[in-house]
């Protein structure tokens, strides 16, 4: 533990959070996501409700300003209802100043070989269906 | 995720408890507790509070029935006041049916030691202070 | 050894079943498959029988609903008879609320390049011949 | 599998077998002795009873006969009664042309050192308490 | 050393032979084979006779009954003689109850890809041109 | 980087931070100091003044208040004039909050021994002499 | 440390650049650049600003004369302005007696692509944007 | 060090040496040769001249008789001098009894892709430019 | 395989006896010594006899002059015959040129002692009691 | 190769002199030396001669002055000559401006203890008797 760093945070899962750059994907994935077969690098956040994470990396995270959607869900099989978690992703990132605009929406296949292709994967405890998340890295501007 | 089995036990801790035989000891320490540098096995629960865990763990394990006392805390420093989880760890070892009696007290240097030999410390994110516990594993007999 | 779960479930095979995801699949793989050339994560269960293995799999592991075949046998070559054990398979699936009609045949070649992409398998010590089966893992539902 | 190799013994277990040397001992360890704590080198047998094991390992596994006791089980504790699976292992011994005399007893707690120092510990998945059981290798005469 | 066991396998030749299943196949490559660039998994047998090693092999080993050729050779490049060791390939194959016509021939470079597919490959030291030998594992049935 | 974490601290030392717990001790060791071969973990920090890299980590990182002395350097050998570093290393500490009579000096050996029991040492491109620094992790209480 | 070598070079930096051949390109990073998704081999500075790590390394480095632009930037996407910190590049580059027409320009996703192709990424913490560089080794004749 | 081995020769070129096969290939590299990223495997030969490695090498290595050019040169490009080290080579060849027309030249950058394939590359120190020499391993016939 | 190398000589047991140094010691051990659980290195061997491999080896391997006795056996324990093989042993210690009274005896645990404290242990497939052997490296003197 | 590096440093060795700190020690041993053995980091320089080697680092490597003697020898065992090679040291130590009076001797077991607490041991090639020769590291003061 640290000063500043919420506990929810692991030192490997912060580790990694650094060492991505521009373009880098993260994707915080539900507890039926198939994280460990998908994952170059896999960091385990097991029990873990998927709105207490994400607001606690957004909390440190630059999301990509040069993509039309850095942020990016799973779209839902025809059929299937609007998942209600997806109405408090768009409180959180607004309350973190991300504009709504930003939330795009891939196909489900197309969101497999995306979340291959990520620096890591976080596999959550997150109950709800659809709940499956990336998130791009953007820059961070010098003026530190 | 398994059937049966609650979301708060990674597959890595659940395959240490499965791993240990009678005698063994496991540490659940508390977010202040030095648990990278004295444990053999290292397991993380960032973030979650001890009696969530404690009480999955118990479900599972059994605990020893040859020794005096096969849940250890850590002895209060001189002054310190009794912590306030320690009430609850009680209400959790009766509702698994272990009598409070098996309850016993280790100095902590003593405390410390005796986590440098134990099978694995899981390092979770309680805030209490004096919330590291130790369970020594029992035997389950046959009869399955 | 933990209480409720069958000991012929080794700690390595039942993190692998936490950790795998929706759609992920693993095969039981009887005595003559080339397991150890196949497999990316293989788990010795030498000398066991598949029955065994299966029963105590299936307590926890939720089959996929998602699929028209989430089990699956290899095709019997022609002119081969129907594999006994097959029928106790059909046993075992009813008993743990399959429906038969969810059991798939796959063509000897396509069951090797299938067991090739499988998260893992597992070598038995199952005599039977076309004893082999592939297992799809499900969903599981929030409220636990 | 090979021709005339019981399916009981895994590859790597066999392969331990042939590395074991004059002198050198290898613990076959019921399901509740603290298996993976104790041992230089682990084979998992998880759910195999300790005869199906033992018959399958005296058909390769000489025993030494330059010691009093080459074959050592865990004295009970006073109090205990006399493990019913003992009079099995004195019937597989004499069955392997092994004299009972040969079977020797060692305290509990110089038999957790025993265990510590051998080349190898299996983790069987025998119910039985005390059933623990030591093999001390011999040496095999020229003449093959 | 076991009894029983002949003393040229090694103790990792004679775990990875028990690994493989039907199908998988395995090279005897001859002093002059380039086994270490070839081979997926490298057994080393330096020094000893291709022909000790192969009648030590086959007391074990089944070869496969559903393939035409499940024993082959190197052919012979065009001007070279017939290789004198090819006749006692032929009489140890007749000891072991395989019969010749099961005996392939293939081509040079078709014979080094297939080596590099195969599941392992032993180095020998066997002085002779052209006596390297792929086996390829046959099927064990039930009633040990 | 991240916001709000400054960009020396690399990824790597900051997860050593995090895995830091009560009573642990970092060095940082200057340019000359024998860091790869006394730590247990070593983090390089080539290039950098001590004081950029210790004003970085003491944003972050509590110091122990139940230790007489949880910030030491190591003692001038006698006759060597007081380093003028030391006077920077008190402006920082009481920048951070940390009361100067926290400050206590070690012996040069006492202080290589204490260097090679610390959690881990970073190595730096501090010039001056008697420039190294060890840090004693404290305890951050609840209420975050 | 060592006599003449400047300690803004990390060991494993100064042993990346001695392995490195005729034609192997390095990669010096800014601090937004994906480096640990793209590099073969990383070597992290964190903190420091790349006009100090291209100084120290240009001492040593022999930049390749067989090709056109030995040293590469990555091309200003359209309406960005021209950043400042190139004009200091052209400087040091001069200084270290580098022609500036060996400059060339890369297009982002082909330098993306080179930058995955290079021996190594340094990742610096530097903060202008579009400062990463690539430098070409050249030879270094005879005549020592 | 053994009696009748140069000690220019490393243990680890030795056994390199002695593992490859018929055909298998390994590269000589000067000190500008980009080893380290072309190398399957690395054989430092660190100062060393290459004409002293080349004459201990031959003296074990048997070069193949199969192949039209056995040993073989990188072209030199049109406008360079031929260099003066290629006659020693001759000399070296000839001292060991291998015809000069056996003497093989390959461009530039299919020289490039050849060493990619090689078995190993050593890395010596030698200074002259067109320096690296390629070896293919031929056959050694019984009869020892 | 190398001209002048005899066959029996592995690459990894070649790269050992050069990596040896003046007083180092190397233990040819027959098939009932406990190798694998005594070695540092372990080089196995087999199936081989060892007079086959000691004479090999003497062809290479310095025998130490400073010591009374470089070469070893282990003491024959009373009541046992002198072993046959130790009239072979002396023979070719004469032919290589070693005089018969630098050979020494062991007591038999003193000799285990000695077997860990050694540089390797091969592992041959010597039928023969007592034929263990320990070999003391000696120093070649300059002018090779 | 880099600029003003000599070619006989290999990178691994420059790696290792630069990791080195105030204290530490570097064996260079000769051809008869037991490197191998007695190293904690071993660098092998086969083949080179000491001079070449000891005058190539100690145009880098900075020589301990707060030792009586930080360059240390291996005493002669009376009897034998005063080596050859010393007096060449002496000279290169002068070239260096290193005290003569700096040089030690250490009894041989004594010897063989330094080596084995050193932080690496380079193997050279040199043939001389009693060459090795231990360096420890100095300091060097800022004012880069």
């Amino acid at each position: 533990m640290l000063k500043g760093i919420p506990r929810i945070l692991s030192p490997e899962l912060m580790k990694i959070l650094m060492e991505m750059g521009h373009g880098d994907e993260i994707v915080l994935a539900d507890s039926n996501f198939p994280a460990a077969s998908c994952a170059r690098k896999l960091v385990r956040a097991d029990g873990h409700a998927m709105l207490d994470l994400l607001d606690a990396i957004l909390a440190f995270f630059p999301i990509d300003t040069y993509t039309a959607y850095p942020v990016t869900l799973m779209q839902v099989v025809p059929g299937d209802p609007m998942p209600a978690i997806w109405e408090k992703y768009r409180q959180i990132l607004i309350h973190h100043g991300i504009q709504i605009s930003k939330l795009g929406f891939v196909e489900r296949m197309a969101f497999y070989e995306k979340a291959r292709q990520s620096y890591a994967i976080v596999a959550t405890g997150e109950e709800s269906l659809y709940a499956n998340i990336v998130l791009k890295k953007g820059v961070i501007e010098a003026a530190r």
